[in-house]
């Protein structure tokens, strides 16, 4: 994600160079037609209304979908706002509410016991995994994952055909046992399983958001209606300048300004790329990392995570 | 659902040829009309402006429907996403509340007891027959939803006038059957009945949904409309340009871009057919049925669905 | 509600011939006074410009209001959904939670006990009462609701400032009653209160759209605002145009298009009436009374409510 | 609240008198100016073009303003929706939980004891501290609050920095001392705990409407763009038009049109006033006061609220 | 934030100025462009028609930003009224739920034991430290924030990674000392976690909106299409108008009146600063504290933060 944007026009020209040379094409090849033949004569002059017409209609329909696609990637920058929430409500939860080792209680904060650190630690990499997964990086082999799990279960849930709600299970059976154990009061248990409700809601919308393109036929019908205002917009343009070349400019100008509206949606569609509008998932899970490891009391914690040299945090 | 979405400019001509062919007619019967007689001569020539005011309310109703469309396909679609969620949970609260076997629970994941087992696959029996309910589809004949339950069991459920609502009325007989005989704690007796209403919640919201059509005066009133600017269009163009007969295109796509628009809204209106814009329910509860059975342990999984040639999955 | 629309353009000018009167009358008016005296002469010629801003105006005033309306038909809809939903939960935590007789409880689905069968039965009343004074109908008199309450309570009920809060309450004192015998658990009595808890906001949200109106001056304004573009339009449009008369349908079906938008919209805004957009409550209490008879084990049960002749489902 | 609009057109000229001669003014000193001096003459004739520009930014702007405000006022009627609810809720959950008198409990509905009574009626004076805090009335002299809370406690809480508070508090400590003397189960103490939360969300949502205005910089800007347009829509009226005249009632009617728009919105930001499209406070609060005094048995209730001869209630 | 906005034109100019002499230069340049060489020799004018296409485009993205910036701003709003809600709901459960001293607790309301008035005292110091935090100030010499902690936890809490948080764990802890001491019933502690849950999801939510800055993308294809219009604008202009140096006001007003709605908009989409439309963070916390105080019995109570002389309350 952009921090600090440093954008130039230089960077849009370069970003949509294919829209700019296609609509300069078409637009080009209707002036010469007129220059050598006279759309005159060819009976092929436009009146400017309908035009008009159809580029209204063109902006409803590009707006309708930057609007959504925001939508999208608000909606996906919430749930990760709601898996910090719960993340450290689980962790304060574990902390407070599982017994913690004979030594250290005095210390402030308390020392956790092995049970409460192993908990813990999963959780965080749960989140890695979760992060992981939304970007379709491999599990076994990311640093982040494997640092926080037993290698004999990093590798058995890396296996799982959904290792986050396998990791999730297998914190339910240790909450399980402990109560079981008598060690974790009823009621204590469902807070705990509250929580875990919570994060199975954010993992599915996370889900639901990257499994769940936007409907395809709403970017195909945006990008042909500009195509075709790239041709009208011309035919009706020569007949009212005097210097008809100049429809040109203007042609590539008003289509790129519709089509960078719509491309500033495109890019919010899937907020779990590793593109520079999507979401800094290593940053927020990073951020979740020193949280928990701070309550837990490690103190040789990574730096938090900051924008690099052109303002992006990932 | 098109994942990726092989659209042509043909595809949609053969969407729509009915509307095409609509709008060629009537605008070339005005121009006939011209040529002939001279609109001029009929006193039927119009001005440009109020077409236009007439444009620009179609495009505002048009595009007010389309959003609403778009939110009744996306709301279905975090249905069915809560629907994983719950489901992922339901099984969860499954197999480490209530006691597993004795021999087995060294395992990793620990076996499951009959029980467990008869609870589950009776879960993705309702995720199947919801499917097929929300299609239209028989439930007896259904592989997925028999597959899932005993014989006698399917066939008594099929009969009823909500069978969803039915198996989840036994999966809660079973579970306070277990809470009677002091094998299912009462605070999580209380958890389950939670995950039961969410149940409740979600497959009544994907039958308003289904049931509830969007107020068809809407969508006559749109057509209508547009097709009353098929016949004023020709009539403002036809005096300002030199060729009439250019009258006939200009008239056919403006008022396919606004069927367009409006179409590309109506096929979302009813999330849950077998309509390539629908949701792919099958899909969704594939992958609800892997993730299921293999939390049971069981090992020969079916393949994860996936899109076909033509970029469809459903 | 229309469940099949087959409305046609004579169903329109039927609905809405006062205003086409009012529009032709006005619009007549102008062009008759443009005949005999000139409005040129009269120096009342109008430019088309602000014409047209002013009907932009009305495209977003109009619309905004569609928009809100619609909004408070489909949250009508939406509580009524969720009333299903709580009414199945409510069948099927009666069922399983209050203890069955002692004979029948080898049977699939168990028989009910008489306990049992009053509170569902009162359950079904209440759907029915909230069904008939959103609708403005007499409690007392409606068979649907009097079949299902002992004749004294029916009437003792009808009475009350509020009768669906009282037989809300009625329940709640049979469950507390059963807590405090000892037959029922005192979390399943908590799960009970969620439920009612649930009814009271629905039939509180369903009160709520009834009794406030949109607020009246966005109609008013609306109205007056067609109303006076009505007028100014043909004065706009007489000196463009050869055939003066032309200006009368134009005028009218301009005007006409902003009344159906607005319209479509008032129609929607009380969705708990009679007239044929409204919610169809009589159906959907019905479908909820069939579902809970068929609970109960009854097997004479109603036929599933279908749209008449017309494709109107009440 | 208007709940039968009768307004005329005479209404809306005496509520926006101001605005109407402002914009007359304004636009007569430009005809007068092109009377006597010629605008030509001055080079000050403005092509229409970039005025409608202005004209589409400004019926964006107003029509943003209008949407948020009736949000606003949406809102503030869906929390006083859901006291209701609560309201009714609270009042069951006494009536039910608590225990009654020792006589009495054969009738039906029961007598309420007497610490009911004092719980129900206090929430009563509850709801019409809160109606009267929204509303800036002192609550000493509120006879509505007085008659239902003895005199020194009323005095009390009068005094508080938040009395709604304070009188939320007092039941939560009636409450936790029947829990303490063993007369409320922990259960139920914990489902009227939930009652209370709703409570203070819904007064909280109350404050919070009321407290803090839509950003002040939305309404200035709008006011001064309407005004430029209206030095603007002249200037470029006056060259086109036979009757200069003319431009003066178009630009009135223009600017009008504009600030009704902005205005229907306004008069809907604090939904909390005594002014007539705010909402009736007081019918409903007296509604609530109906139902409750009803539950508990007392029979010389006052009537039901009734909108007055304008068809406002308050 | 303004309470009562007393801005003036000149406060608009002195705001704006960069963008209102930038778009002045550009619209002078041209002019001086045309009228010492002519355009029209230069080929240079352009039609309206296009230009006016533009300025629509530039309309639909700048409202939609608006609109998304102030859904930030009233959502941050929302947050903080939670805050309150909460803040209230703690209080109160704190005093009632935990046992008071032996002596006073015949006073009304009753004195507060020695650990409820140090709860509530850190929560008072939570909402301070995250008001100081949303606004980047420092928490260690923060007044209002060390006032209510003993200072050595003041201090140790300031160092944390998440200050806030670890005050909420700190709560947890002191809660479940009192709950394994049996002075604090299991349910009621379950309360207390719910409430722990709400202020953590509250915490969260004003970091998401903080931490997350609005796509970058959005501002800056706006300003771009804003300086490209002040570009178009007078080219299409100067060849309609007499007097071609009127071009200059109306490209600067037209251009202005796009960027104070965009502007208008920017200002809102980080509400916890201290730029004067900002969230009152300071008054908010000021009456959570006043408030809470008094609910603990104290007298010596600071006075409600007022608007200043500007009418700014922050």
């Amino acid at each position: 994600m952009f921090v600090e944007f440093k954008g130039t026009i230089f960077g849009i020209l370069r970003w949509q160079w294919q829209s700019i040379l296609l609509y300069t094409l078409m637009s080009a090849a209707i002036v010469v037609l007129d220059h050598f033949f006279g759309l005159e004569m060819l009976h092929l002059q436009l009146p400017v209304a309908p035009v008009a017409v159809v580029g209204g209609a063109i902006g409803i329909f590009v707006s309708f979908r930057t609007n959504s696609a925001y939508d999208r990637w608000w909606e996906g920058r919430k749930l990760w706002g709601r898996l910090i929430n719960s993340s450290r409500h689980l962790c304060s939860q574990v902390l407070v509410y599982l017994p913690g080792p004979a030594e250290g209680a005095d210390q402030d904060p308390p020392l956790p016991s092995e049970l409460q650190r192993q908990i813990v630690r999963r959780h965080i990499a749960y989140v890695h995994a979760l992060r992981a997964l939304l970007r379709n990086q491999s599990l076994m082999g990311d640093r982040d994952y494997e640092a926080f799990l037993e290698p004999r279960e990093a590798e058995r849930v890396a296996r799982e055909s959904n290792p986050t709600h396998a990791l999730l299970q297998t914190q339910m059976q240790a909450f399980v046992a402990e109560n079981d154990a008598g060690r974790l009061h009823d009621l204590r248990l469902q807070s705990l399983d509250e929580t875990v409700r919570a994060l199975l809601d954010i993992q599915g919308g996370c889900e639901r958001i990257k499994k769940t393109p936007f409907p395809r036929s709403y970017g195909f019908i945006a990008s042909r209606l500009i195509g075709v205002f790239a041709l009208l917009l011309p035919l009706a343009l020569v007949g009212t300048i005097d210097n008809e070349w100049i429809a040109v400019p203007i042609t590539v100008l008003v289509c790129l300004a519709f089509t960078l509206i719509s491309e500033a949606g495109r890019v919010l569609e899937d907020p779990f790329t590793m593109f520079w509008p999507a979401l800094p998932l290593s940053a927020l899970s990073k951020t979740i990392e020193i949280n928990l490891r701070q309550r837990l009391g490690e103190v040789d914690l990574p730096a938090m995570p900051k924008p690099d040299d052109q303002g992006i945090l990932m």
